[in-house]
């Protein structure tokens, strides 16, 4: 499988070190072969090699901040000249997240499917503003378009629903979706106000330095319009669901909370009310005996309602280099399997 | 897809149940169709037709717990001869467990492998004690066999491991395995002594009679060894491993383990230990952190750890008639999937 990076941060990296580290096991075990023709990162420049790169080399390069544009094999094209020139199986996109225009990733993964590339993203803007649009042009041009870890990362969600739960009917989603909210939450429990705990987590890295996109629930709301979108068959934007944040929450909520045997979680959620497909973030009461409740720190989790089971929960890392570069790990298996 | 049921018990009948309810649904959404040729129960009877029998009708009468020897398809054949002797492409098999000698399901699975069927199932004793020997039968007659049900029912743990978490490497599985005990451990943190708890779980239907499978630790003993069999890829009988009960523990142990922000579950492990496999169960103080402490009453849960993402935790029923017959639904899926 020949395999282009549009974007070499940090969950590119995650990803190349799994690739490396893993090589041998994915050719016994899954007949998965895999060569690098490109890589294209805004920051660090780009290499194209239709012979193949020396993934290592450029991945020790990046790690160490290094430009890789004295290299051999470096040329001056941008994203979209990459995307419209490599000869490349599959797209492996990981640019950063804009979250109101989902550009350019949006821009790219269009280009690729075009050109018939499969394409593994982890970017949550394509899929929170354009899911319905990429994936019926992936169906159009007989290519395979996943995305596993624009929601909760590398922890399997949108697999376990597809491949695991398949024959069950989803009636309800609901689950902790940013790991960012939930740690301040656990550390507010832990006796620290809203501010202190915010402090704590922007200097651990949870949080940004405008820690908006979290704690106002912006990055919630991004994953459950995803998850009412893929899971639900919706058709609705970010701006369609109320949303609400943690800032609001004081340390005297929590303890009124804990005394009733409840915990405030910042809940994402997305349900079927009659046709329509709903969806909404916002803290919510969550009973001490529920298992959302317990799962604390920067951790996040997801209850699936069926038809079927019931109640199903997956608890797992929703952030993390190797974490998300896993999940397109797991998207590359399953694109070779079903190739 | 020709189905014969052999055991036409609670299980077969869950599933009967979703087969009927989900008919369209599966074969839109899975291509996935299917005609019922057998039926074989010790105390229903058997039903043969090559035409395909009324699963529906055979349903409302073993529901009503009427015999199906008067119907016109009625036959004398036991389960023996129903295998040696139906057309069929995928064996139900759903009869009573006997975790000691693995019999009569073992000599069921074999000879339906044997003769070229594909094969689900959901009894323990098969896959505890001969797991092995099972997989590398069916592996050399080119026929599917899956057994998801074995663990934690519906509840995705065997498909979890090896289609969301493929490509990993699984070190650790640790959890909570069977819902009796952990019903009656969440009965008896809320004020119950352990014999009012038994006694009430025995009520509730969750405990037998005699209720040593659970509360001794053997139902768990036999999920755990064959997770260190098929996950794992270990040779265990049950024996081998070290097996505590619940029995020892009093409501003064669960007093102070809360005092200490701890909660007593009944943990089925397997891990490596160098090259060797290695699996146990028996009570664990769990911290009130960790996801499988909020894990209360007759649910499942299980905490996988993993290179690339750590820990990631499902937990979900571990019985019930639909849900246990889902899990055959699900392997039905993958079957029809991979043929």
């Amino acid at each position: 499988m020949r395999l282009l990076f549009i974007g070499f941060g940090t969950v590119g990296q995650g990803l190349a070190e799994l690739l490396i580290e893993k090589k041998e096991q994915l050719a016994a075990d899954h007949g998965f072969n895999w060569t690098v023709v490109g890589i294209c990162d805004p920051l660090k420049g780009s290499l194209y090699d239709p012979q193949g790169l020396d993934l290592k080399a450029a991945l020790t390069a990046a790690a160490a901040g290094e430009s890789l544009s004295n290299w051999s094999s470096a040329c001056d094209w941008d994203a979209e000249k990459m995307i419209a020139e490599a000869d490349a199986d599959v797209m492996l996109e990981a640019t950063y997240t804009d979250i109101k225009t989902g550009q350019p990733a949006t821009g790219y993964v269009r280009a690729a499917i075009e050109r018939g590339m499969s394409v593994t993203t982890t970017n949550k803007g394509p899929l929170a503003l354009h899911a319905r649009e990429l994936v019926e042009l992936a169906d159009s041009k007989g290519v395979h378009f996943l995305y596993e870890g624009t929601v909760m990362s590398g922890t399997p969600l949108l697999n376990l629903v597809r491949e695991t739960l398949t024959g069950c009917e989803v009636r309800e989603m609901k689950g902790i979706l940013n790991g960012t909210t939930n740690y301040i939450l656990s550390e507010m429990e832990g006796g620290l106000s809203y501010a202190d705990a915010l402090d704590q987590a922007q200097k651990l890295g949870y949080a940004e330095a405008v820690p908006d996109a979290d704690v106002l629930g912006w990055d919630a709301l991004a994953k459950v319009t995803i998850l009412a979108n893929v899971v639900f068959g919706g058709a609705l934007s970010p701006s369609d669901s109320p949303c609400e944040g943690i800032t609001e929450i004081t340390a005297d909520d929590i303890e009124k909370a804990k005394a009733n045997d409840q915990r405030y979680k910042l809940i994402g959620r997305v349900w079927r009310d009659g046709d329509a497909v709903r969806a909404s973030v916002g803290p919510q009461l969550v009973e001490m005996s529920h298992p959302l409740a317990g799962v604390m720190g920067a951790t996040n989790a997801m209850t699936v309602t069926t038809d079927a089971l019931g109640d199903v929960t997956v608890v797992g890392p929703g952030a993390g280099r190797v974490e998300t570069g896993y999940s397109m790990l797991v998207d590359l298996l399953h694109i070779g399997r079903m190739r």
